[in-house]
């Protein structure tokens, strides 16, 4: 079932799969999710397109060298999960902040789960500025990834606004 | 001139160009730049990696229609101009937190600098923990994007631990 899930959250762009209020108006509390493993070919095509040229992504010895298991996912492509989750459940969400903490180390292969909760809404002009609480976990329990973000929402209501 | 420096740190992964400091040990004040601007092609590209389907980044009315001049580039994108900059001069860098504030758009085909400054430095079992302000600017003045960013370095002297 998990394997599953990540294959869906992969393939499937916009709604892959989410939690069991994604069909009611957005609240307090809410909780989406969404899982990945990102992979060596993640890895490589995220390197070149930051241009981010950091041997712990690429050289295990380096990655090992400097206390790691092996070969690391960078920290912003791990982040990359909060938008997407947001903006997979409500598009045209705009972004306002994102604050990251990296707990952990992310290696390449391990199973990912990025939780994103909302933990305030204010509305504003017909908008929504949406607080979340946003976290990722391996093995599902351990947090490699803690943070807050704030979006606005152009309505509460999943998928509306897709064009 | 600012052409064929972003045509540099397009190309030229590792050492692009950067700052006057950049052959001397890191001191608090110092700046490290790097500058770029994103493609069509890059938002394509990182909208597969990242399996975000927002619309902001491809339908130039949806964009247009929440207030934008034209379709955006991924906030998480502009922001991985953070730790290139950083892994490029300090390689082996470990990204420890980084917050970020996205203050205005960045549309694709903007001209986009992104300006790191160490503003404190601690030495910790002989290795370094640097915080850097972390900013990204279009036509050179605008700020776009604000934060603050965390990191662990193997060592304060630029390039040294490059394998």
């Amino acid at each position: 079932m998990m394997h599953m899930k990540r294959l869906l959250s992969i393939f499937v762009p916009s709604f892959g799969f989410s939690s069991s209020s994604a069909s009611s108006r957005l609240k307090i509390g809410d909780i989406l999710k969404q899982a990945r493993t990102f992979s060596n070919a993640d890895v490589v095509e995220y390197s070149k397109l930051s241009c981010d040229s950091n041997p712990l992504h690429f050289d295990s010895d380096c990655a090992r060298n400097a206390g790691f298991g092996d070969r690391l996912v960078h920290g912003m492509l791990v982040a990359s999960l909060f938008p997407r989750i947001i903006a997979s459940h409500y598009p045209g969400a705009v972004y306002v902040s994102q604050s990251l903490q990296f707990r952990l180390p992310v290696h390449i292969g391990e199973d990912i789960t990025g939780v994103v909760q909302a933990t305030n809404i204010r509305e504003i002009k017909k908008k929504y500025i949406v607080k979340f609480s946003t976290k990722c976990f391996k093995n599902d329990d351990q947090l490699v990834l803690d943070g807050e973000a704030t979006a606005i929402l152009p309505t509460l209501e999943p998928g509306e606004s897709m064009g």
